[in-house]
């Protein structure tokens, strides 16, 4: 299957986030998995970290990324940046839902709680 | 720097086509690189393939994948997955400027003409 419609965001057992993984190892791939999210406003994910690399595109709304101690404001039309391993949290800290295309450098996606204990995230990565 | 505004798509030496990069090595990453582009209406790429697996977004316009022998249309909304080493091409067959995100399962990417000799590429990867 080359060529897929994208899905919209559903909601999910994480408060907050609706998701839609776009493309993953069911579709073929071995290194890239992509997640459509869409974050309510006041909304936030536990600290985490991959063992790949990991882009966001923001696509609408205003977030923090929390990372290394610094917190950093985004908005529509940034790209955050997250060399693997690297312990950071989302938050929408804007008055819509924040949307964004969560872009994964490995298919499955492993994600560690700051413990190092794997997170089994309830979508397919 | 974990967060990047994202740049418009310029001229390049390809005919046709605009780019920016988004994010790759010299972001400090080792997995992903992210490449914004335009097409311009009647234009296409060559036959090649990468390396490395392959996703792109298609956000406005209308094109064809040829790929295995087969012609995929695409438009807005639509994800392309191309596993790694799988020749394709890319054409614009709409009337106005084909808008993509094009994702690449590792920084620096290597790009391959049908004979297996590297492309260099005019942009970093």
């Amino acid at each position: 299957m080359y060529v897929i419609e994208q899905a919209r965001p559903v909601a999910m057992s994480l408060p907050g986030i609706e998701h839609a993984t776009w493309v993953g190892h069911d579709d073929g791939l071995q290194q890239l998995s992509i997640w459509r999210q869409s974050m309510a406003p006041g909304t936030g994910t536990p600290p985490h970290s991959h063992d790949c690399d990991e882009v966001v595109l923001c696509l609408a709304g205003h977030g923090e990324l929390h990372v290394d101690g610094e917190v950093h404001r985004f908005g529509a039309d940034c790209t955050l940046v997250l060399p693997r391993h690297r312990t950071h949290q989302f938050f929408n800290v804007g008055e819509i839902p924040m949307e964004t295309i969560g872009i994964l450098g490995a298919t499955p996606v492993v994600t560690r709680l700051p413990d190092g204990t794997e997170l089994d995230l309830p979508w397919r990565s």
